[in-house]
């Protein structure tokens, strides 16, 4: 068990956006550069990672109870159909739901839009314990924002020491950030918003405003190496996840959340009462 | 399978309070009325029950991205260790996390206090197509607030009529409220309080405080006869869990949440798009 989780622990080494230039068509989408390598070894993994999460989450949690004051906080951000919703349900939903704190970030409202851009972020980080989750985030004020000229070029440019400077707060407040770019082809969209206009249950989730990003895919892309290039540090780390097969994109942030975690070593706080006087009252404790 | 459905069907008529007064000592926390009569069937029915919900969960939510009002709200009560967070963590996530908000009351502070009880309350009501969970709720203001005399007696007896309005309102704004009481035997509290003192991983679980409750186990069950019986109602039924088994009480809530859905019906909602006009936009839009 200990060699097997050493042997993991090159999952966010393998993962890490590089330094320097970040260029994203020299990453492949269907890359899978560790981990299984087909869906039945990611069941597999998957059924292990859920084990580790699901302790790992319950002790973070109980150390918050215990007075501790840490949490983790996972952002999620990616193209539509890239599958920000799906890691949600199959990896968060691994954990116990009364620990996990997610806000999902959509266009502004006018009370927000009357705030500084992190105001409505700084809301829903996590408490104490907790394992937050960002669908979309801040980052969206430097990718949207940048893409469609929400604001004056100076505006979003002074925007990246922003964030960075909001993340090294949070790490010093005890927010351990994590950040999940998924990373799917131009190609891989198509088919999935295909799939959501094919399917009648499915067609919900279909907007047609996400042909209009689409077909600002290289804007997007530039948006995103600038905000994978200058925020990524290692108090709040940009992980770049290949998410053209969706089992893979899944078992890859489940693993990084499982050694981030592993990494915090959250620990059961110690009992602020005398164990063996509690155990004498509890079996003097007749009920008729 | 439509067979098994309506077989099904009578879980929630099982665990209903029955009309007229209600006896807690004349319900047998270690009754398995209908459904499973062991652990490993439980599980069958429970993978059975873990896809319903899921499909359902998703229509509902679905439906609330079209504009509909729907949510569900289940309230969970119970003595200490009767398996509250067990329920959250076993049946409430069987379903994707970012379709359910879970709201935990605790001792009220001092903001909560210079309001009306049901003011915290209001604010954690589930929005549209959500599935909203209470761990304790608005029916403490009627427990712990009428057996430890937190307030006056004619101040906690106006509660009850304040309750059933309450929730009357709320299922005429589109929300159906499920109310679930998680019956244990003071024998299996002593054990499971047990159980957190011996296990160091389990200690953080402990209170000492849980023992004072513990003694008031007859005021207790006095008060939550007269909720069961003073709020009970269609619009927001009242069951009662045979809670000593773990695996027992986590497929009758199960078994009851997915009938309460299936019963709502959620709808996809029609695309406010044209179909076929996408389909040829996506099919033209090539990204370099």
């Amino acid at each position: 068990m200990v060699s097997r989780m050493s042997s993991d622990h090159d999952v966010r080494e393998t993962f890490r956006v590089p330094a320097g230039p970040v260029e994203l068509t020299g990453i492949d989408p269907r890359d899978r550069p560790t981990g299984p390598k087909d869906k039945d070894a990611a069941e597999e993994a998957m059924a292990e990672l859920a084990v580790r999460l699901d302790t790992l989450q319950e002790a973070l949690y109980a150390e918050g109870t215990g007075g501790g004051r840490r949490s983790l906080l996972l952002v999620l951000q990616g193209m539509d159909t890239s599958g920000k919703g799906g890691v949600i349900g199959h990896v968060v939903g691994l954990v116990n739901p009364q620990g996990v704190h997610i806000a999902s970030f959509k266009r502004p409202t006018a009370e927000e839009l009357a705030h500084d851009f992190l105001w409505r972020i700084r809301r829903q980080v996590p408490p104490a314990g907790r394992i937050g989750v960002f669908d979309r985030s801040h980052y969206e004020d430097v990718l949207v924002a940048r893409v469609d000229s929400l604001v004056a070029p100076d505006v979003w440019e002074a925007r990246y020491d922003r964030i960075s400077a909001f993340e090294r707060e949070l790490s010093e407040q005890g927010v351990t950030v994590v950040k999940c770019m998924l990373h799917i082809s131009p190609e891989e969209q198509a088919e999935r918003l295909l799939a959501r206009l094919d399917e009648p249950a499915k067609r919900w989730k279909y907007n047609p405003g996400d042909l209009d990003s689409r077909a600002k895919w290289p804007a997007y892309r530039e948006a995103y190496e600038a905000a994978l290039e200058r925020c990524d540090a290692d108090v709040a780390p940009w992980y770049v996840i290949p998410s053209d097969r969706k089992w893979y994109r899944n078992w890859a942030v489940a693993a990084i959340l499982a050694e981030t975690l592993a990494d915090m070593a959250p620990v059961f706080p110690a009992p602020d009462f005398d164990v063996e006087e509690q155990r004498a009252l509890l079996k003097e404790s007749v009920v008729r």
